[in-house]
């Protein structure tokens, strides 16, 4: 249970019945995950949460699949339940295979552990990291 | 300065040399930043930490541009500005463009957004994220 | 289960019972929460944290529900559910309306966002929020 | 420096300037701080971001001081520098006085103190925080 | 349920099972709790875990209390919710007091309590711990 | 520079100076770390804080050096560099060995990185590491 109600379609308001309509067609299936019927509570919030979401998971100068793995190793690294796990879904829905999975699995342990041996040692940044070159 | 002394070369044991040998060698380069120069105090340490980055890093199901961006987002998200800054440095050398950069920072900020309201809101886990079909 | 034992009432100290009598006479109520249940193994770790809170959330130059809506901001970020819940039904207890949690969640995940992008990109603090003037 | 470069006037785009345009309107002043200057590289992010921003902060249910001192919060516990400055800034800005800035930083040390603490022990949550009654 | 399945000794690999009588020789007992049993998916991370594991954790200038002690305060820090039941447990039969346990979450709370105060408030760093001396 | 001034000893009220005195008296030093000198603005906070921390890391069950470790460790997970940095000082000057520090080190990745993985793989928690029988 939530610490607000998790509407279903039924107590939608029509501003909210909106955007889930357009998350509908996007993904083109019936199914809403509860991450936004507890948004819903505020539709102005929902729709420009769905639309920002939208619009930066799109295909771009990284492809769906890249992003969405991206978006699995900050949810681990924030331990959120609810987000590695419809993230990791949703990844899996875009083609990640159990060896990829893995592999973001091990990313994750490895930079975890890096930064915190960097930030428990505090190690000073090399000159040539603050380089205006590609800056 | 970190909190331990950044060794150069000439401060190296013999093991701490023989992982910056490999180090080089896999880089190609004769560069070692400061992170490893902070971890040559404890020989077996250095070695096990390159030894696991190497082959985290290597190319397997995932490309290694694509593992490079991963390590960025997790460090911007750990807040550690030393990794931020050496793995977006890495991201660049391996091909990384600014748009690339951009959108990787987009899907940073919006997924520790949505992170953070689904903690705050406990969203409970919707059953289909939790079938047992892909695990 | 916690990872000690909550304990009932009949399981307290003199030292913890004094405590409860004191979070039942401030708060005017009978029940008290599984937090101080566990605290209660260390009856002075109890004393310190209970006196602290309450002078910590007493009104202030910050009025109750205000702080009591900080300290939900806190919980969600650092993803502590027992936090999360605990202090979303003291600020609701404290006549935080529905508008106002979803306005609570709204800057949750902005802040989030927002520190996230500073964070991935290092901006340098501008000179003006370094200046002596408001310090 | 940050790890893309912080734009100047001259350097933007037209859709950038437009934001800038709206940012010194709003705030009612020229100055523009380094995180939209960052930002301004995408100028899609940084209209979304700063549209987003200018709907959270504006007064609703919460007045705009109660919503910066939140924001404030936040960026402490994320330990993000630029955010807590910035946002301090923006604080002392809306009337934030000493006073009330001593007592955000004690809400700020005592719930990460009680969230470490009901993390270490993992305090089982109490039905009454469940109850759909406030839901 | 995990994102990826619990494999029981039936499924494991070649690789995976002589990590696995590693870990039973190790420990002196049959017993091999989940996340190796999660990890095993990927038989070459699993055996780069967990010889880095029982290198870390094995006697050195530090004893093994002590070690299991910190690693308690981290997955407390964390708000790792498998490590700190699991890693309480390895502490508990390494000989870890109730005592013992109630004083390492004393400091974990107040360590995250003057961590959240000094970065809320940004205190400078004193020269004095900035001193090669010890360096 | 920090968010607000760091006192000297001349500007501190009564009861801040009183807090001092003691800070002095239990070191055995003239020495004040920053930390207090911005706490100092509040001296009901600062002999809170202070009172509490001494209290903490006085001789118990676990004795100074050990506690003291324990605290760098959580500063290092938390990224908190004025923390690091005070408390690696005085872990030192309580004893702490070059080869201690690093095996600090070494646990302070080791358990980031195992933490990031079981968050990443939703690893079920035992039933063994529920077992009522230590609690």
């Amino acid at each position: 249970m939530s610490v607000v109600k998790v509407l279903d379609d039924s107590e939608l308001s029509a501003e909210a019945r909106a955007v889930f309509d357009d998350i509908r067609a996007t993904r083109g299936g019936d199914f809403v995950n509860n991450f936004w019927r507890v948004m819903a509570h505020d539709p102005v919030l929902l729709k420009r949460i769905w639309e920002t979401l939208k619009a930066t998971m799109a295909p771009g100068a990284l492809d769906p699949l890249t992003k969405e793995m991206i978006y699995v190793a900050i949810s681990a690294t924030n331990g959120c339940e609810y987000c590695v796990r419809s993230h990791t879904a949703a990844a899996r829905a875009k083609g990640m295979s159990q060896a990829q999975l893995m592999e973001v699995m091990a990313i994750v342990g490895m930079a975890n552990q890096t930064n915190a041996l960097a930030m428990a040692s505090q190690v000073p940044v090399d000159d040539v990291f603050r380089e205006p070159g590609g800056d």
